[in-house]
């Protein structure tokens, strides 16, 4: 083991680069296994959550590296790794599903993952904002960047794509329902445009910064509708003609959910992107609901992982059908600058969507 | 218009045979409807509960016929049913949904029904413990009884067994899966036959009355549970090594749901058939959820109903698949009895799981 | 009864204008019937292959009116009719599903429909190349143009898109996933278009026209591939990596069935949407079918009916994700123009796509 | 490398037993893999046909251990492996799925698997009757036989509880639909039975011979019908009132496809269990297909494969819901005896359904 300069979470609302970030030598790893050196970061709002909450001062967080976006370059790979080679450009699985699992034969991969905090069979991981990463099966969970994506493109797929087009996925959409999206941070724009490309007819962006309606717009969405305005889940219906067929929830408190519920159709699925740490309860409304005989789906989805939804990812932006890049407002270069990008979660920028960080 | 007599719900806990059920005359009947004469009928927990709380004095259902569980024999059909005749022995659909609507296009015919309460094209609507029983669709909202099954099994079908069954095929229960059934009055005991018939290996029967565990293991529970038991969520999940794959939630409060997830694997789904309408929220555990992104599906589903459906559920009988007769504890005879049957109901006689009144 | 004018099929290769074609008087529709007066159609190759083949002999289809796409003005309803009213802009079914029937109730209305050449309700059904049309479920076949869509995009709705959209929906595709479409006519385009817009990454359209492949490229395939090319199929594996993961079939004759099994990846879907109308047998390739256990399947779907599916597909227009209009490549005015029209397929012109009449 | 004895593919309808089949030294195992001594041995239909057709000089076959249903004793496991430890009593895969690739994270892990003819890592691979058998992922591809679970049961897993109720699974059956089962052999009688536990209201079982007839029966088919009298198919859609709603395929000729379309409805899915290899195409006809767009789907599956699979199917054993060794009609003792065992196939014998052979 040698140790190698991170990101690290120092405290609350405190971010720091330590040299004390653990990563093996080249010839410790396991032969699936490789090493990745950082191109392209970029910070997520999880990272700044863990950071301005009481979770900064976990023991298993506190100075660990943060992050879990990142492409990069191969610097090693052991002995057993049949698809990628030294210098080959990659994007890195935000979670890293364990593929021999009872739960991956079962179809839930992503439920035992090794991740930024820790990993079963590499307890000490911390995230990929360090010097070099070192992820355990590179055949399973890395995706070759094609030559006409860029890295500020490719990035947006390990968390932002890979959450939002597994959240619509799941909604069982078909051709012209309507969608709603309630909050529009950056997983919540990449749905919109996954339920523009999965076939929605109406898409309803909500949300309430101008840039977020923007974005929104560009991406299909063909109402923006501002959740501060009394009344917001009428409008929605009235403008709809009806409840919506399907709604994706990304973000907000324990109360958005039965908001969701009420704006939804009978017979229509709700699909949760939100995580909840507060510890309070999410209350459903039972008239929301049709007193829980209204057929109405919710399902709690997770970021999806593995090198092949991330090919299918990368895929749709090689051929123009997604262009994650747009909601990129800020750039940064080098290390040093990422507790600065993530500044500007921790002080609610209203102007940020998504920053990165170039590591040049 | 004719007036026959019927048993209403007269206030609170109080049923009473009134004269004054209105009934459309034979020549009257729309062209697809028909007139039955009911020869069985079974009460409700449903009933039970309308007359049991404030909604007995709600000026909708006072004075109406209550009653949704009844096979008959046809007296008069309209004009254009093709199908049915008079004399035929059918069973009656529980509730009545609306196959000419955009919901039934979009697979939820069950979203617009006539039932009990009323009916969108037949206001007057009330139940179906009348002399004579008026529907507007009987080519979709009948079913046949074959001769070998008695007229016992076939009012288990039009609640019971449509419940039940909508409620265990929207598991996507996969073979030698575990089943854990919350609540095994008759829906949650028909529940376990079905998740039986539908390929599960453990079915854990959670409940507190020795007759209903007596059928639940008849019909093939592998494992009964006193939810009276202090930590009975956890001795499930050790008898089970792990979480259950699926959860049927048949009854209790608000507070079960969060007890069903959490005894629910990663991935599974539960399906709810209780109903809420004490106005109190239903609190989701955010643990029990996987703080939102476990993929823990939540359905939330009512009964079932149409000819396909019934017929289906009738030739389970008729195969010997089900003997949903043995869930019947209770009989009586005449209209007179059938006050002295929801007793039992009102009254929680720890003996009844189903009675039936015949109509002689 | 009376008797309008009416494009009927006189004999082999033979369209003409018969005066003969039967229609109810307004007052003798059925209470949910509709009468509509057509403004725009469009011919069908099915009508000219019906046309062109021996079948134009069979004494069903002799002196009946053909054509089934068709968008008309109400001129009068029946008296149960809710939804519609005279002067109404309207979409008519091309195929006409029983709503009420088990078909229906099982999710396949329709396996039972009214169509040109007749109807179960209707005998003397013929299709909608006439003065007047009569319907029999106005409020489930019927669906409004809204204000922002034209007749030519309307008129696209009944058949071309409500037949490829219903196809791609079945392909179980997921984001980013290949798909061959087999044949780029107007339905083979609207499948290249409905798979672009349900996450298609990489679509290949196969075909030989440069009409065809100019349209394929607006609608967003990213490979245009001539079946006349030796080892096209090979070409089409090589540049995608490896088989395909769905294929759409539009066209062709037996063999095209097994080509698709060839370029279609084990675990992949192929949807039919060519009928087979000449006795003889589809031969499967057992290679190419992964000797029966490669987990490939075969769906064989035809066009869907009903006022929700239809609304969803013009929702699709008036939200600008389709434009079908680009398609029509011949504009004609005058029923008396219907044949010429009609000798654009029975000609195989080259610079057909899809021609439209105008009824003024 | 070691060489222990085993029974060999000697040439065409000559199986023999050979002291050259390889096995790697405890030792040399890779980490995740494991050594198995086999217990009980079960010969299949599929190795006969290999041993019967010019298969059996195939340079790859001939000399290589055959068998591929095996219950055995772990000798030893290698470094990584978790879940099992020499002396347990386990049954191994019939197939050996790679649960690190990309068609596992695509759902189709069977498509890339370790068989009896060669693996991707181990291409010396033979198949199980032999002295010690070696499997590289004990973890994912072994599953623990529970106490009150025998060794006859045991070994019906693998492949005929694994074949058939993976194809039932893909059957999308609902409660009290009917299911034609062609060909009832051991595979075709545990999709009787798999089909009674899915929730099936008619089961035909459809074959020719009296052991099997009376097996179909007890495992709850409720019509046999033999496939010898004229006009079969009629007869079934005449008891059933009806084409059936599934039909599954277990064995006959290129024909048998057609007839099964035939006798199953518009809507209804048809589940290939048998393999075709006799280079012929296997013909639709086009009317019994419903010309293409009769919404009959076709499904070509395989065996499923891997721990949880066959756990599941474990499971339903040990909680009594089927009972797979009714199926065994002979019973040998002795490796020497697999070739007499095996003759049983070769000669058609009309009294054998399944044989085992104890290891002892």
């Amino acid at each position: 083991m040698r140790y190698l300069k991170g990101v690290v979470i120092a405290g609350k609302n405190r971010m720091e680069v330590s040299p004390h970030c653990p990563v093996p030598e080249a010839e410790n790893i396991v032969p699936t296994g490789a090493l990745i050196r950082p191109l392209i970061w970029s910070p997520c709002t999880s990272d700044a959550h863990l950071c301005a909450t009481g979770a900064a001062s976990l023991p298993y967080l506190v100075g660990k590296a943060a992050g879990h976006e990142m492409c990069g370059e191969i610097v090693a790979v052991g002995s057993e790794v049949r698809d990628f080679k030294p210098g080959d450009r990659v994007i890195v699985c935000a979670i890293m599903p364990h593929w021999r699992s009872l739960e991956a034969q079962d179809g839930h991969a992503a439920q035992v993952q090794d991740n930024m905090y820790a990993g079963i069979d590499y307890p000490d991981r911390g995230g990929s904002f360090v010097e070099e990463y070192y992820i355990r099966d590179a055949d399973m969970n890395l995706a070759l960047i094609p030559d006409n994506v860029s890295l500020e493109q490719a990035v947006m797929v390990p968390d932002m794509m890979c959450t939002a087009f597994t959240g619509v996925e799941a909604l069982d959409l078909r051709f012209g329902e309507s969608v709603a999206v309630l909050g529009i941070g950056p997983v919540g724009l990449m749905a919109v445009r996954a339920a523009v490309l999965h076939g929605a007819g109406h898409v309803f962006a909500i949300g309430s910064r101008p840039v977020c309606f923007e974005a929104a717009k560009e991406y299909g969405a063909t109402h923006c509708v501002d959740y501060h305005k009394e009344g917001y889940i009428d409008d929605i219906i009235r403008a709809n003609d009806g409840p919506v067929d399907r709604v994706v929830l990304c973000g907000g408190t324990e109360a958005e959910l039965s908001k969701g519920l009420k704006m939804l159709k009978k017979g229509g699925t709700l699909v949760n992107l939100s995580a909840y740490f507060s510890g309070k309860d999410i209350p459903i409304d039972p008239a929301a609901w049709g007193y829980g005989y209204g057929d109405k789906t919710i399902k709690g989805i997770g970021c999806g992982g593995g090198r092949l939804l991330m090919s299918r990812m990368v895929r749709l932006i090689a051929d123009g059908r997604v262009a994650p890049e747009k909601m990129i407002t800020h750039r940064f270069h080098g290390m040093e600058q990422i507790p600065q990008a993530m500044d500007l979660f921790l002080n609610h920028d209203r102007s940020l969507i998504k920053p990165v960080i170039y590591n040049d």
